[in-house]
């Protein structure tokens, strides 16, 4: 189904190198070997070698291969592109999906740049071809030439080495088995190998950003500065690869050194363990906690971690910083805590022989019982307490600590902040938005698991008694 | 001595703030605390800032401060520079010191650009009045812009990590500890303390390569792309600064576990423990190992060091792979050897009664003595053998292994090539240069600690002996 040009033994030679790398790539760093591989089609050189690659080398990685266009009806020869790219898969005997998108309603409906609304829309509709066909990987065309791209435009953006490294050559389901090769490597190829592919005069990419780097920096820099700058970029890549890949798996055996607690709504690291470590497996340990945290939600640049270092160099306890979002980093005595903000700022209604329920993993009950025979006294624990029904009105809820909350300390003459309580008892700042606050409104009933109101206590002449348990599934 | 502008409470404010970050660097980053610190003085903005900034922060570092002016004679105002350099001293009582030197005649004489000779003059001039003066410390301009201009010419030309981090603050006794603050930080306080300085109008640098960076590229970068560049540039090189840092580190303890011989000729590492470690720290594991064998006259770039591991991958054994001057790798069975090629590539005359000596530490004596009483089978060792002199033609000398070599092993009948006995007694490829074979006129005399040749062997006519010994001051 497809031949080589067997001209000269030039040719021959140089298609078997190439394979070669291909192969080697696409086994090794991408881990394609014995996959259902769907190749991105657009029908412009880079994928037609793609699929050529692929097809050339299919017994040796031993997959299946299948191919999908998407067209963007974009520009006039949107059509044409799709019926060639259907074409060259019915002639390689490839099955074959086409699908329009429309870009320009969705851009103006989602106020995205054409670019931005083109490629969602695009990947989106990849993705489900992916899943219909049972496909496991999705090859995209992407050579060493977008990659020194990448790489310069993250850097003139301003970037640290993840931003270096550029495009991986697999993260998640993708795949992007050309990255060490030129496209000057697959013109050759496709050249030698007289296959023919369309012209992408008017790339969808011309009209945006990133062009402006390949078609007039990039020249530019060969031009004045180095002719192999393209190479240069590459390697600097690859080596910023390489760091990258040591520096995360180092920092993420640092950061579970240093992790004193973790739930699904806060990190906490212990700082001077913090402090133990080389600067940079600093800055990357706070933001693997970052992204653990956040599900990559929020992926801090180091600017952000830099800011949070020197708030901790400074050692200002208390200082919240806000991320981006719902999240914030606080630094307190001996840890920093990252955590969702909202997760430690509740008021929740108590339901009457019911309960309320924190989605961190813990519920309160309020539960009327006969007061014969119950002495709080005996029964009492951190966790359960009594209280006289009579002194409660309105509606039982929990909430979290606010400034300026105050009680009754059982037991204690008079009225205390609950600030100055915590701090006597010497509960960590991170903690005091944890601590459920049972109350209504006569005031505060209980700090759960520290101390009752005295207002709310059962005495002698009690009739009619609430019990309050906290119930925690983490504990 | 220095008085500070107090007309505005701004001024003094601003001020303030970067004598602390210039004191904060000074002492955290260059180590500068009690040191005699000798200031390169230009007379330009940059280097005057310097001066101020040290005088400024004198009580707070507590060590001493003399400055020296370059005279390079290439410019018309060169003498009124070093007039001002003077004069700003003598105002400041800073102990001053000027030369010229002739960098037309020295880049002539020694075929070296302009600029080259204009620096090595200037380093080996200031050097000199380091070491007259007994200062500790070299304190250089550079500031942030100019460490921008490193990182991206370095970029251009094709680096790694270490190119990326650019100028350190601290290499060897020289410091560069205004490399945290931006040209126009310092021009605003030039401006504010009402500091004159000399206008580097025609900058020594400007005819020069670095200038087209600085001049033409940075300013076009920042209005086509980003307008914070010189930022995003700055950020990178303290980025990479601090992953170098740690890469080395930690690559030098991958070196000590790797390394099984280590002498002042070379360096012989583990195979199988090599390929334990990340891609990374192999590739500077390898880095390491190079630079400190050859004590930094080689610096392998990322290709170099490639290069070896693919020769590594490919696992061809003797593979020798010639690094730059007389410096190779070799690889063999299980270890990679780097060493220098003349240590092992010797031939040296055996003095009678006397010995040859070998850089690596070893000798070997020969020494005539009576036969009387000497049966070689119940005194000879590894290292010392007893030889029939009149066998012995033409002078004795000692070489390292050929290619081709062949002798008559003692107790065996016939010839063998030294390399098929090698092979036979499991001789690792690396060592086979280190044995040194002794021999004459005749032939082959002693494989030294391997086997005597059987045309010299002591017979029941030999009337005189001569002994041979083998002494390494390393065994």
């Amino acid at each position: 189904m497809f031949n080589y040009n067997k001209s000269t033994k030039k040719s021959k030679m140089n298609s078997g190198k190439i394979e070669d790398q291909f192969l080697t790539a696409l086994l090794e760093k991408c881990g394609a070997a014995e996959q259902r591989i769907l190749v991105a089609l657009s029908g412009g050189p880079d994928s037609v070698a793609l699929l050529h690659l692929l097809v050339a080398t299919q017994k040796l990685w031993q997959g299946q291969l299948f191919a999908a266009h998407i067209n963007h009806k974009l520009r006039a020869a949107a059509e044409d592109d799709a019926l060639f790219c259907s074409k060259l898969c019915e002639h390689l005997q490839i099955p074959f999906f086409t699908e329009k998108v429309d870009v320009r309603d969705f851009s103006a409906n989602e106020k995205l740049s054409i670019e931005t609304a083109a490629r969602e829309l695009r990947y989106e509709t990849l993705d489900r071809i992916l899943r219909e066909q049972k496909c496991n990987l999705l090859a995209l065309g992407h050579h060493a030439d977008d990659q020194a791209e990448t790489t310069l435009g993250n850097l003139l953006r301003g970037t640290g080495l993840r931003g270096l490294a550029g495009m991986p050559y697999k993260f998640g389901n993708r795949i992007r088995p050309l990255l060490g090769l030129s496209q000057n490597d697959l013109l050759d190829f496709l050249k030698e190998q007289q296959i023919s592919y369309r012209k992408d005069e008017s790339n969808l990419d011309t009209q945006f950003k990133r062009n402006k780097i390949r078609h007039k920096l990039l020249p530019y820099l060969q031009q004045e500065y180095n002719p192999q700058i393209s190479d240069a970029l590459n390697k600097l890549s690859q080596i910023s690869n390489h760091a990258e890949d040591y520096l995360v798996s180092e920092a993420g055996k640092a950061l579970q050194a240093m992790t004193i607690e973790e739930t699904e709504f806060k990190i906490v690291l212990d700082i001077e363990r913090f402090w133990s470590y080389f600067d940079i497996l600093q800055k990357y340990a706070l933001r693997l906690a970052i992204e653990k945290l956040t599900s990559n939600q929020i992926r801090p640049n180091y600017s952000d971690l830099e800011r949070i270092e020197t708030s901790l160099k400074t050692n200002k306890i208390g200082t919240q910083i806000p991320l981006h979002g719902k999240w914030e980093a606080l630094i307190d005595r001996e840890v920093i805590v990252f955590r969702a903000t909202t997760a430690f700022n509740f008021d929740m209604h108590v339901e009457m022989d019911g309960f309320a329920e924190h989605k961190d993993g813990w519920k309160i009950t309020a539960t009327r019982i006969d007061s014969a025979g119950i002495d709080p006294r005996n029964q009492a624990t951190r966790f359960s307490q009594f209280t006289d029904n009579t002194k409660i009105k309105g509606r039982i809820r929990v909430r979290s600590f606010r400034k300026g909350d105050f009680f009754y300390p059982l037991g204690l003459k008079g009225k205390k902040s609950i600030s100055d309580y915590f701090t006597d008892r010497k509960v960590a700042l991170y903690k005091r938005k944890e601590i459920p606050i049972v109350y209504c409104d006569t005031g505060i009933i209980w700090i759960v698991g520290h101390h009752l109101d005295e207002r709310f206590k059962v005495t002698s002449h009690t009739n009619s008694i609430i019990k309050f348990e906290f119930k925690d599934k983490n504990l």
